[in-house]
């Protein structure tokens, strides 16, 4: 399953009338369940650095299906993962990208916002998340 | 000068609305002057490969200033500039990028579609571009 | 708005002049606001490596509108954006990258400076930035 | 050998010289007999894309030793060279990149053009290298 263009869309609206009202600039991405780019927006004046951490925040939260904050406990000097940055062309693990789960606990995508500090990038990410969904992926099994 | 986000939405949005009254899903993206990234979007069903294809036909109308399919026609065995695909990480030259110009013939960015023939992909194009400009640069000097 | 030619060459001769004074063989580089690649020039005898390096110092200044070592202390292990070196295709993070922002505010570009020490590539680039402005970018909503 | 830094600004000084005299914005690259950047200079209004270009062509001219359209002709399809453009991270084998030959026939860079025709950019490399040498390197053994 896949979020679709319509959700996508809605998805973003509502993460940057969050970003508006928090004041930050932000570019917004949604993944579908295979990590591939469904929808982004860059809002005038974000950082263009913001474009690609983005979207990387996005797949990050789809190719592991959990927050990229959550990864990214995992992956500094000394834990299990350090270092999973360098898989996939390269990973962002810190906050502001979510997986988008539907009612069913399906993972149907993901979202990532990068402009501002990592707690707004997260509470823009989370506006996003709750037009279709949750951010919170079931127990295995779960289905992409 | 650059394309601002609600003029490349509703670049996106007048392009999507050719492309379903061809009747081909397609994918299409908006870059600013500095072939950054602005807006993209990819319609129910569009081919995962065309992401990237539709990326990069902006950026390259952007990087030349000129339509991609302008570029593959230089760029053919035995033209002027054979396999200048290779540079800027990746081109696409074949039709479906155009840059687009405001009415002071100032280059604001670019649009590239990618989905379905060339042909398709091309019309879809302009119909983004008209909602703004026109795919025509001035001859030099002009300016970004 | 983008520094101009003219105003990357003197930015670079001020810097290599500062270079020099410290007898610090440097390489030095100018990007535009779009972080598109504007003027460089190698200091005979400066090593090989800090071609990227420099490069790299002022794409990360511009991409993030703020002192290469700004994001470095951000991107600690432990800190909030920790491994953002690995977006946009290699940050470098610590000192030596400045923005340039004009008397109107306007982010203009970026300058990156290797070649020594971080705090004599960090002085480098600040006479490079001093001839047509300044380095502290205002707060949102600045322009580009 | 190399190009020495002085010498690098006084070759795009010429080139830029000619190129202006040609009404066409370019960029100009030089590298050493390294192919590593020893100095880069972009026209204001020169396209985005002809950054890579410059670069590459110059690099190319270097790895080879030959002008890039020399190359050019032997990696059409069906020649002995096709497709080399894959290798060294992409070549461009158009003309205006041209080898920087000293009075002792020792190579010491290359020049490296983009922003007009090939007849263009090749015209204006020819003024670059004429400052302190000439582009044909003399039959091997050739020291670098």
């Amino acid at each position: 399953m896949h979020v679709n263009c319509e959700q996508a869309e809605r998805i973003i609206d509502a993460a940057i009338a969050k970003a508006r009202e928090t004041g930050v600039p932000s570019c917004v991405a949604v993944v579908d369940s295979g990590a591939n780019l469904k929808s982004f927006r860059r809002m005038d004046d974000a950082w263009v650095g913001s474009i690609d951490v983005a979207i990387k925040k996005a797949k990050t939260a789809c190719f592991f299906a959990m927050p990229s904050g959550e990864l990214g406990k995992l992956s500094q000097p000394g834990k299990p993962l350090y270092s999973i940055e360098h898989s996939n062309e390269g990973l962002i693990t810190f906050p502001g990208g979510l997986p988008i789960v539907d009612a069913d606990g399906v993972l149907v995508g993901a979202i990532g916002v990068s402009g501002g500090t990592v707690d707004n990038d997260h509470a823009v990410a989370q506006s996003g998340v709750a037009v279709i969904g949750v951010c919170d992926v079931p127990k295995h099994p779960w289905r992409t």
